[in-house]
C-alpha cells in the first residue's frame, strides 16, 4: 500500500490543484468533501467530477450543516453575495465563521483514521486576505494542535498539514492548473449557487480575472 | 441581552457539570450536541433533557457523521467495546479519531456567529489520560488557534475555551454535580446505548465507582 494524503477537496480551481500538486507527491488520494449548508452546493458535484478526472478512489462527502446557526452570506440565503467587487482589509461577509477550523479538524479525523501521512489544503492567503483562516500563521497554530491532539500526532505520525498555494497569487494557481492537467472546466468557483457562474461576485471576479491573465479559455470567458 | 457561552452537551455527567458551572457564572447557554455516529446515540435524548432541565432556550444539534471512515469501537460496530475494565497509560479503542477537535471547531463557529464570550467543555484529563485529546496542552494549542481562526479572535473578541473539570478526579466531578444540582439521573454515560447502562465499559467502570465513592444513589446502583 502506497502512502496516503487526505485531499479537502470543494469543487473550485484551488482545491483541485492542490490534489493535482498531492498527485505529483505520489500520494494515493483520499478526498474529503463538506456540504455544509452552502449556497452553491452544486461544487459539490464538481468535487465529485474532479475526484473522478485525478483517479481518486475513496471520496468522502461529509455533512456538516454550519447554516444552522448562520452567519455568513455563503449559507444564510437572507443576506445578499457582494456584486460590486472584491474589497481589500476586510473581512468579507461571505466568511464563514470557523469553516477552515471545522473542514480541517475533519480531515485530521480522517486521516488519522486511514493513517495518510499529509493533508493537502487549496487555502490560499492571498487573494483573500479578507479570511483569517487562510494565513501561514492559522496554518502553524493549527499544526501545532495537530501533534498533540492526535493518537498519531503523539506517536510523532500525525499527518503534515500541506497548502501548496498558501502564498501564490491566483494567476499562478491557473499557471500550476493548467501545467498539471487540472480539469478548469469542471471546477466551480461562483458563491452563487447558478446555471452558470454569476461573474460579478467575488470569487467569479478573482476567478475570471486570473483566467484571463493566464490566457486560459473557457465557455465561460 | 445577557453574556453568552456555548456549551458542548453530549448528554454525559461531566458537560452536564460543566454546563451547571457555566450557569453559575451568568451566562445564558447555547447547547451544541453532535450525532457523529456514536452506537450510543441515546446520549443524545439525555443531551436534550439535561438542557431542557438547565433552562437552556437554544440547542443545536448537528450531524457530523465521523463513523463513515471507521476508527474507533464508539462508531464501528464491528469492534467490541471492552469489558474486562479500565486500562491506563494506553489510548483505548474506544478513543474517537479527533474527536474533540472536532467538536470544538464547531463550537467555535457557533460562539463566532452568536458572539458568544465562552465555550464551556465537559473534557477531563485525569480519569480519561488515555484520551490525547483531553489534556490542558492541547486545550492551550487549541485556544491559540482559536485567536488566529477567527473575525472575532483577531478583533480580540473570541471565545474562551473553558474546561473547568480537566483536572478534577470523577469524584470531584460528581460532588460538585450533587452540589449544583445537576439533574444526574437524566445523563447518560454507557458507551453501549442498550437500554440500561451496561455497567462494564470503562465509562460505566469510572461513573459507577464515582457516584458510589460520592455517596449518590441512582437506581442503576
Amino acid at each position: 500500500m502506497g502512502k496516503k494524503a487526505v485531499v479537502l477537496l470543494s469543487g473550485g480551481l484551488d482545491s483541485a490543484t492542490s490534489a493535482a500538486i498531492a498527485l505529483t507527491g505520489g500520494y494515493e488520494l483520499i478526498a474529503l468533501s463538506c456540504r455544509y449548508g452552502q449556497r452553491h452546493v452544486k461544487e459539490l458535484r464538481a468535487a465529485a467530477a474532479v475526484a473522478k478526472f485525478l483517479g481518486v478512489k475513496e471520496h468522502y462527502e461529509i455533512d456538516v450543516n454550519l447554516s444552522q446557526w448562520g452567519g455568513s452570506a455563503l449559507t444564510d440565503e437572507s443576506i445578499a453575495i457582494p456584486r460590486t467587487g472584491v474589497q481589500i482589509d476586510i473581512i468579507p461577509i461571505t466568511y464563514v465563521p470557523g469553516r477552515n477550523t471545522v473542514f480541517i479538524a475533519l480531515a485530521l479525523s480522517l486521516a488519522e483514521a486511514k493513517e495518510a501521512e499529509a493533508i493537502y489544503l487549496g487555502i490560499n492567503a492571498v487573494d483573500y486576505s479578507g479570511y483569517p483562516d487562510c494565513r501561514p500563521e492559522y496554518l502553524g497554530a493549527y499544526q501545532h494542535l495537530a501533534g498533540l491532539s492526535s493518537k498519531a500526532g503523539i506517536e510523532g505520525k500525525g499527518a503534515r498539514l500541506v497548502a501548496p498555494l498558501i502564498e501564490w497569487t491566483k494567476v499562478e494557481i491557473v499557471r500550476k492548473a493548467i501545467d498539471l492537467g487540472v480539469p478548469i472546466d469542471l471546477t466551480w468557483s461562483c458563491y452563487n449557487g447558478g446555471e452558470s457562474p454569476c461573474g460579478v461576485c467575488d470569487s467569479c471576479r478573482i476567478r475570471d480575472s486570473a483566467l484571463r491573465e493566464a490566457g486560459y479559455k473557457t465557455s465561460d470567458n
